[in-house]
């Protein structure tokens, strides 16, 4: 049988309830860890389920952040330093990985709190997290603030990939669920995948197909 | 051993693998069909991967759009009648719902091309997608140009939302997994999950924890 949940019965619900309620309702989440430095160069590292891709050519992802008028070490540093990032939650260190949704102080680093380590490719000044499958480098690009409730979606610029050297397919795809890739349902509940298919292209406009 | 891609490479990759590439290397994206009508109450549906969760109170979602410079009846029929649906692509539906990333003319419904069936809820104008486990009743609130890319970030008010009756559990959550909800990974490649573990609360700060 199905049930109606109106919006007053959602916002009636305690604080923790209508968080839970409101994190699963749209879907299951990207599931990633994004680094990024201070002006003396000592890293931050904090878990995202907000990523997501804008734009193939040229290659925008963004993310939802609040705004820095409350202490956002994230977005502090992005807007400081310009460059962060965003590295894949795996099967391996989700466990890690979650606990940098705890609060430390500026200028702790949750690399050494939470038992992951940090990995430096080529000259990019910003860490990336040692054991994710998939790290990307960013640009930050520009900030758009969501009026409506007061956040800001942090779009940035994609300058390179490192990942395991078998995971690129022909088609160009990499499988996500092969690297151990997981995904968030809620806040606080990390999902394996099992595929069910790969279906036949139809047409990219819809599927997030912004290129 | 691990790869390092340049955005040189990536940029030089043809375009249905730069596509495939783009649209995997952020993780599992969310997916959701979005219903709209038009001026004459035709329905429209098509599946989008960029359905995020931008608060819960006030209850908010955004998707991403391309701009309405070209043909995009979602965004055009949302900007005109200001009411959709979100509907959860699911284990038994998704075959149907990723026919819906086709391209049919203007006044053709997707729902009867693509063997899904409408569904109205009390007196909400714009249906549902009758096999889908949860559906949102959204109202337009804003549009977000992102000048980067020209895209739009489209940002909707939630107003109900119709699961089934035993989905929601004590602590506000609800198993997506349990209800068959899927993943996508690229632009076709459609994941059922499998819980690894919900972790303790450490703080909503960073997790999508927009509240």
């Amino acid at each position: 049988m199905q049930q109606v949940y109106t919006i007053d019965e959602i916002m009636g619900m305690n604080k923790i309830s209508r968080i839970n309620f409101m994190n699963t309702i749209s879907g299951f989440k990207s599931a990633n860890l994004i680094a990024s430095i201070n002006d003396i160069g000592k890293s931050n590292l904090a878990i995202f389920s907000s990523v997501i891709h804008l734009g193939s050519k040229p290659p925008f992802f963004g993310f939802v952040s609040r705004p820095a008028s409350v202490e956002r070490h994230t977005l502090s540093n992005i807007l400081a330093n310009k460059f962060y990032t965003i590295n894949h939650v795996n099967t391996n260190n989700f466990n890690q990985a979650h606990q940098t949704s705890g609060k430390y102080p500026m200028g702790i680093s949750e690399f050494e709190q939470c038992g992951l380590n940090e990995e430096y490719i080529n000259d990019f000044k910003v860490p990336f997290v040692n054991s994710s499958s998939v790290k990307l480098a960013m640009e930050f690009v520009e900030k758009l603030h969501i009026a409506a409730n007061d956040t800001v979606l942090v779009v940035g610029k994609l300058l390179f990939v490192a990942t395991p050297s078998n995971a690129l397919q022909e088609t160009g795809m990499i499988s996500l669920e092969n690297l151990g890739t997981t995904a968030i349902s809620g806040i606080n509940s990390y999902h394996a995948t099992k595929k069910l298919a790969t279906l036949p292209y139809v047409s990219a406009q819809n599927a997030s197909g912004n290129d």
